[in-house]
């Protein structure tokens, strides 16, 4: 009995993850190829994926009708109806047909009376950009697909063609070499006889490496033989990225197995306390992962989906239907089963959903969902603040170490995204776009943990400070210092209209941003300190919900100026006049300043690498960055 | 506008899978092909697999130790401990190591307090078979190992080996052709211009039926010409099992699809009430089907999840984690994490979980198990009765539609499986076996739906009857009648020792089945009768779980009989002595005779080709096959 092995420090499987997880953190980089985006589903991508071109690619219908001028209709109501002419008045046009001037709006099939085959009745008027999808809107050149460390899922591969990517920097495909091991251990065959053993784990273990993406590469059975244990090991660890040894590792007199792995380098973990699968060796031998995995079926199952499966990929386990609060109203209509995507985070241990944007063409919207909600047909919507049941999508992302943050959109927070998912493999930043007052009313409800925000106050001039003590009081919230970023007003290169403040807007096509939105505060701000009538505006109306989008709708011929930050318009070549400098800076609940997650945020935001990235955007500053402000 | 198609009739998306699910059933079979079992995973039995060898293949230790003989120790104690000798008393085994005569015990290392090389001492006595796993206990010769209609996952490809199977009877892997409709739909290039919309679904569409194990062919884009579009509908039907038509199914004024499509075919569905994705066309043309799926990218995810997903496999939504009901206590140590493995079924509304075999070796209780349960490290365990958490594994069954049986074993009841995963793609039966007692306890506290149980009832010598009347009163259980079946000896081949009786067993090796089996209580009614003493039974202590692998003791060089049904021993080539008919019954509460998986059930039961099987297998007769007694 001298000769068994004893396991000396049994862990626990988190003390083991934690452990394993910190000396593999320690390893050089992975290999990375170009991948043909049709060939790229189920890879890892190695670094962030941008769009190259815009989706709408043009100003769209989203409806099948007809587009008119929405002026001409004003007046048309059920007691005067309106008749227009095709060809003079109105153009028939399909979903996705292009809307050009003077054209500006579509009004559904449904809501047209055909009269004969050359007029139809309206009985309501079309408002300016009804039923069109503006340029962008769904994907601008320059937003962020993917972030680095993402699976690429079937729906991904739609969204990055519509944003006109063709191929993707992913993680090589990982390899790993199963080597089954034990003098009792025999290939099926027809003459089994008694104390075989049939082996059937090495090509289970190949099937779970092959179902997760990887090449499992299976070698010859190995006898109970230290040199020859070794030799295959050292084979299998120079060919492969990672090697899984099956069976002895248990206490078994013919266990060589640990004795070998210390010989030739470190063994980490040796024993877990799961059941069954105690006796797992973790161990790293000339910089690449060993993973010695028990005898028994079950326990080289379970101990695979530990302690594998996330060398393999960072996938968390996933797919579950869990019970989450609605953070906003959700209207369905009667007639139909609704399928509506949500992101998801977890505070204070309640899930959080909130309704991403409905429009069926959005591709961005499905790929930035962590569920999906159905509401029954028959239903008339979800109140806010009630339970549901949401599906969690299959991604890579776990939910309980996913940061929450809503509020107003910058290209940083996508840059923050990406760095935090490089940076620390166990947090990921979830943000949603409603605009910086959208943002603390969520704050305030405590469905999120940071909120970006810009907004300024009219009266004091003051940035975000007054806004949250009107809306919190004093001594609950903090501000996170973040970047002063410069505002102004987009146009064409070379400035063809000659733009060159808030008052000249008036006498062109304008594009502008959701109401709540810290730019569209700054915009009526400016629009109220002049003493402009915001009617008076072509285009007041039309509005789109990012800086990208406001770009790329600048850069179509058919808009000539919106507002928005200096690096957008950078990045579709557009000219800019600095309007005013803002403060962008993160609501805090004070009492989330220790949530190791923020934390991580805030070191995130310090980070060199994000100043770098935004030096090299342009248009934003930095002087109290990561500063904390009571409030 | 008056080309417009008009959706005459909306379904809902129930109505919708119904309607096209039931026209779905009358094409014809799909093809076959034998697969090798190294290449199996993901892919579909259309056939069930049933074990051609023992696992284990003989008597092995379960744990490293010693073996022993177990009445050499009977008097080792506390105050009086065993010093064993090596070679003369015990030898040394490790975990998998044979067990052979005269040794019928092991004892842990852990157990064996080491004196020196040569001596150990132990404090308590070994009982006989202690830690060794009979041959065939996990798998035996004959076992259903998987069903048709299966998807196999690498779990199976592991019991399909140690089952000795070399190669699977699998469906052909399906061919979807999608073919991208358009005048304005582009491949993505460098040049696009307004009014293109790059076609990126058709490629999403590709990489979802690639993720579920389909080979997709996409073909090139297809303008808005009716003579085209048919065209290429009618090559990509030829050459494929399934074609998808995206876009032209929503009621643009180009929209040709749906009419072609009543041209060459049959149009079932026009329409779905869900939102997101109302237009969509479920179609069969030429005995194929045929879906027409809207333009929109999220609209054409949502419906290629509800109507192609079920066409490529019988694949329902799962993984998610549920709160079950635990049926049975389940101790454990508060030195582990425990993964137990169970199965889970729904009864009026909530899910029920019923722990499996717990031994790390068995392969088939991963195969059976429908979701794990983890019981935290410092957790004693869980108390029948109370809530968990159980994860859902991801199999290829809805848990809303399994129809759970627990009770004893028969062969039948996994005969009756496969016939009703064929005959029902929307029903599945899941049988737990506990023996009969164990099912009518289940039955009591509403845990399963249908019992199988042959309990003779001792004084009036009347099967089932008598003793559900007293369990459960009179008005409440109703018996479905099910087979005669001959219990009787199982003993090796032309009967060495000459085993002709009950009686005769006492001077032989046996193998017991475990208390609670219909077949215990049989013995043991005999023993009484013939006042036989069970203590004198060698090997009355030894007991498995089925007939089989009863069998396959017999079978071993160490076993000279045991009890069990005629249709084990013939497949296990042994000779068989009748000893009894018994009626194998089936009690339900009467309220669930309503229930459409009972009525299922009882169509299975009664159908031709169970009784095409079972007298195959022979040892069976059955005279009320089905019909119904109210007690």
């Amino acid at each position: 009995m001298s000769t068994r092995n004893l396991y000396l420090k049994t862990v626990s499987v988190e003390e083991a993850y934690e452990i394993y997880q910190n000396a593999l953190s320690k390893l050089t980089a992975l290999d990375t190829e170009l991948i043909d985006v049709y060939d790229s589903i189920g890879r890892l991508t190695s670094r962030a994926v941008y769009a190259v071109c815009n989706s709408p690619l043009y100003n769209a219908a989203a409806m099948d009708g007809i587009c008119v001028e929405s002026l001409k209709t004003k007046n048309a109501s059920e007691e005067n109806p309106l008749i227009l002419k095709l060809g003079t008045d109105f153009k028939i046009v399909d979903t996705g047909d292009a809307i050009k001037p003077p054209y500006d709006a579509v009004i559904m099939a449904e809501d047209c009376i055909q009269i004969d085959e050359n007029n139809i009745k309206i009985n309501s008027p079309a408002s300016g950009w009804e039923n069109i999808r503006p340029i962008g809107e769904d994907i601008a050149s320059g937003d962020m697909i993917l972030p680095s460390n993402h699976k690429i899922t079937p729906i991904d591969i739609g969204a990055l063609i519509a944003g006109g990517i063709k191929s993707i920097e992913c993680y090589k495909t990982k390899t790993v070499g199963i080597i089954p091991t034990g003098d009792e251990i025999v290939d099926l065959n027809d003459n089994l006889k008694e104390g075989d053993i049939v082996d059937s784990n090495s090509y289970m273990i190949k099937s779970l490496v092959e179902d997760l993406g990887g090449i499992g590469k299976r070698y010859d059975i190995v006898e109970d033989d230290y040199d020859k244990i070794k030799s295959k090991l050292l084979e299998s660890i120079n060919a492969n990225d990672i090697t899984i040894i099956n069976a002895g590792s248990s206490a078994g007199t013919e266990d060589y197995t640990v004795h070998i792995l210390r010989e030739i380098g470190e063994v980490f973990v040796h024993g877990v306390s799961i059941k069954p699968g105690k006796p797992v060796i973790l161990a790293i031998v000339n910089n690449k992962p060993v993973v010695g995995l028990p005898g028994y079926p079950l326990s080289a199952y379970i101990n695979f989906n530990l302690f594998v499966k996330p060398l393999l990929f960072h996938v968390h386990d996933n797919g579950e239907e869990v019970d989450a609060i609605i953070s906003k109203r959700i209207v369905s209509s009667l007639k139909y089963r609704e399928y509506v995507r949500v992101k998801i985070g977890k505070i204070d241990g309640k899930y959080i959903a909130s309704p991403l944007n409905r429009g069926a063409a959005s591709q961005m919207s499905m790929v930035r969902a962590d569920g999906i909600l159905v509401i029954p047909q028959n239903q008339e919507g979800i109140e806010a603040g009630s339970i549901s049941k949401v599906r969690i999508l299959n991604k890579n992302t776990n939910l309980s170490n996913t940061l929450l943050s809503i509020g107003s959109h910058d290209i940083l927070m996508d840059i923050a995204s990406d760095i935090m998912s490089r940076k620390y493999e166990d947090v990921s930043l979830s943000s949603t776009h409603v605009g910086s007052m959208g943002g603390l009313i969520a704050l305030k409800r405590n469905e999120t943990i940071i909120a970006p925000i810009h907004l300024l106050d009219e009266i004091s001039g003051e940035y975000n400070i007054s806004i949250i003590k009107e809306m919190f009081g004093e001594g609950k919230v903090s501000l996170i210092k973040g970047f002063d970023r410069i505002q102004g007003i987009m146009v064409k290169k070379n400035n063809p209209c000659n733009i060159k403040s808030i008052e000249d807007i008036v006498k062109h096509r304008f594009v502008n941003r959701q109401k709540g939105a810290g730019t569209r505060v700054l915009l009526d701000y400016k629009l109220k300190l002049l003493n402009i009538d915001p009617s008076s505006i072509d285009g007041y109306e039309k509005e789109v919900s990012t800086h990208t989008a406001v770009a790329a709708s600048v850069a179509s011929p058919y808009i000539d100026c919106g507002l928005g930050v200096k690096s957008a318009a950078d990045n579709m070549g557009l000219d800019f006049i600095e309007v005013g400098i803002e403060e962008y800076d993160f609501a805090v609940l004070t009492k989330n300043l220790e949530d190791p997650k923020v934390k991580k945020f805030i070191d995130v935001i310090k980070s060199t690498e994000l100043k770098t990235r935004l030096d090299k955007l342009g248009g934003y500053s930095y002087s109290h960055l990561g500063n904390i402000i009571n409030i």
